[in-house]
């Protein structure tokens, strides 16, 4: 898509720290990384979300994902890491171009997970009823 | 496994709340939801971390993911949702059986992604230097 910036780096109109590249996928390193080696998975192809992305190509972006992430997880000897996509702006989504962030992640980094909230805990049971009766 | 929860819950001798399942991919309700909705897909097939599970598996458990978040964004009037993989307790993750971790979110959940590090900013030519040339 023109405006896009992930597609304005896919086709090298900006560059970028490119660390891999097939015929469906290009990865390249977040220029805002949370730790070391924060990587990006993109699809060539533009989808907005990931809920819109083809079947065939987020299934070729987790796989990347996993084996780059491993990869990056022995050469920078971190402890684990997370991999993310970010579905809408309330989700934290902020470039509508499908993309899983992978996050290496170092004992003693402080990032935290979010907690469980004790009020949904609570109405579990009335949550599952309603989604699978319309689900 | 025999000690593992997630293969006990998939077995059937745990309860859980279940909200799909086919042939390799069981999914439901995380017991300690962050948001409402919050739901887990798992593999049938015991494997400990995501880059240890198989790529065929992978995929459909993130086609799973994003069809199923999409349908309980509807259900549940959510502005959006993260797909995420934890590998290794120090990225969060606590029981040694693949998930993804599928939560809703709504404006105004006050759940914050992690922050960019600067000094990882500053260091990211010498990163990508590292990773381009081991990888």
């Amino acid at each position: 898509m023109e405006s896009c910036i992930f597609c304005k780096i896919i086709n090298g109109e900006i560059p970028s720290y490119k660390i891999y590249e097939d015929e469906h996928v290009f990865v390249i390193l977040d220029m805002n990384p949370v730790t070391a080696g924060h990587f990006l998975v993109l699809p060539k192809k533009h989808f907005e979300m990931p809920e819109s992305t083809d079947d065939e190509i987020i299934s070729k972006m987790i796989i990347i994902a996993k084996r780059i992430a491993k990869n990056i997880k022995r050469i920078l000897n971190s402890d684990g890491f997370n991999i993310t996509t970010n579905s809408g702006e309330a989700a934290g989504q902020t470039i509508s171009h499908t993309h899983f962030h992978v996050v290496q992640r170092f004992k003693n980094d402080n990032l935290k997970l979010w907690p469980p909230n004790e009020n949904e805990k609570n109405k579990i049971k009335e949550t599952y009823k309603k989604i699978i009766s319309n689900i």
